[in-house]
């Protein structure tokens, strides 16, 4: 496979960063991932927006890569050279501080940010959407700036470990007895029609696909509630789904080995899943890569 | 300089390590800082201990590194190598999960841990320390296992690049209204000649020389209170001080600009500061590299 490092495109096998990076160091960077399909970049825009609130709330000066169309034109080689341009794939962009001397405050004005892009084959989850998820609850201990895409992941790992050693997709964060998101998607409920979700703030990732959840709720006349879900509510949840963008709408049937609802994917999250999917297939269809 | 990697010893300019390192991916890492003096690794067990502790609560297989006397062996030619055997230097020690394929959870058994370690000439502040320091106070938005010393550090990043900005050397965190400790420090006071400090739970980090000013302070007769500083105490304390591998003792005597007890170092501070100087300078003297 081919990556991008620093404006060279080499072989991922071979592609290193210097032990001092400030990614290795203080995990001083930020990340995006964009969903593919059929070579186009989903939600190119909102990710690139994302990225660029990011790096202004670390201060790292913007590389070019955060332009619509430097991105496009390493996505473009990237999927090209590893053969991704047909079905889905999904594209990593990963920026740190760059490599300096270990001190924790900001380096040098001039040290040079860090660039790595890679592209991978991605597969959706078609036959576990169908059938729904299973999930847990645990402990969100994350720092209080999870509105900043960074690569602080440690406790997302935790959480995402604790899900797979009980068998589960995803775990379900609780702060302060409320429902924040997942371990990497956003959480949303469904109580008597209404879709709920935690609102923004400093306490979640504004997801790509939540927005869009939102919006297509709106757009289906889905009475929608951005106001946290309490840990004592999720057993009478009617539907559960979590947004992200390689999680799609996943639905959660089993939450800490309990059912949810009728214990089957809920109406309301197919309804969302199969208007995010036409979105995705309309945005696959427009001309040329990316575009 | 040379620089030790994976069982390797390399050009630091040159040693770098995958793209796909989880530490840079996902901050999945832990690392240490040893004082060294004359060539010994100071507090040489206690480190460790902390390293394994980290290990252990991250679920990475130790390495042989943090074995005493792999970690001296490395230290040793790095040391040597690099000609500082004579004076004060500093040993930076990291373990990441390794590299792997991008994926939150754990990676398949078998995967190796990235070991990188580097030393560094280190100069105490002696000339601050005599005049004292400034500090100011922000929010602790970390995470809430500060107990595990990962490098998960970019909020202490954000502290220490504050506190810069204001010509200040430490940012003194602040939690729910109560000091936890600095960027990369513990914090004590002195409230009428009783010295305190965060108790060790999972808000702050176990500092080794923190442990060591609880013990020089009950054989001084200091009496000791564990217990955390109020915001509002702060404008009344006699003494301030900050405890760190390579902060040493620093006396704090201004902080956000109004002076601390009378404006230059405390008493307690300075006791306390020449009993570390003399266990630092023991140390020094016993035999061997790192024995």
């Amino acid at each position: 496979m081919l990556c991008y490092l620093n404006g060279q495109f080499i072989p991922r096998s071979t592609a290193a960063i210097p032990v001092e990076d400030r990614g290795f160091i203080f995990g001083d960077g930020v990340y995006e991932v964009w969903r593919v399909v059929n070579g186009h970049l989903f939600e190119l825009e909102r990710h690139l927006k994302r990225l660029n609130f990011g790096l202004g709330e670390l201060r790292i000066d913007a590389p070019e890569i955060a332009r619509a169309d430097v991105i496009l034109s390493v996505a473009e080689r990237l999927l090209r050279e590893n053969d991704l341009t047909a079905g889905e794939a999904s594209l990593y962009l990963e920026v740190t501080r760059g490599a300096a001397p270990r001190t924790h405050q900001f380096p040098a004005p001039g040290t040079k940010p860090t660039v790595f892009a890679m592209a991978n084959r991605f597969t959706p989850s078609d036959e576990l959407r169908a059938r729904g998820a299973t999930a847990i609850t645990g402990p969100d201990v994350r720092w209080l700036r999870c509105d900043i895409k960074t690569i602080q992941l440690l406790p997302n790992v935790f959480a995402k470990q604790a899900a797979a050693e009980k068998g589960a997709t995803e775990c379900i964060l609780i702060r302060d007895g409320v429902v924040t998101e997942g371990s990497h998607a956003n959480v949303f409920g469904v109580f008597d029609g209404v879709l709920r979700t935690h609102p923004l703030n400093n306490l979640i990732l504004a997801g790509i696909t939540r927005a869009l959840v939102l919006e297509m709720a709106r757009d289906l006349g889905i009475p929608v509630e951005e106001e946290g879900i309490d840990e004592l509510e999720l057993s009478g949840a009617d539907e559960l789904f979590l947004a992200g963008t390689t999680t799609d709408i996943m639905p959660i049937v089993r939450l800490n080995d309990r059912h949810v609802g009728t214990g089957f994917p809920g109406e309301i999250t197919q309804r969302l899943y199969k208007e995010l999917r036409a979105h995705l297939d309309a945005a696959s269809m427009s001309a040329g890569i990316g575009r």
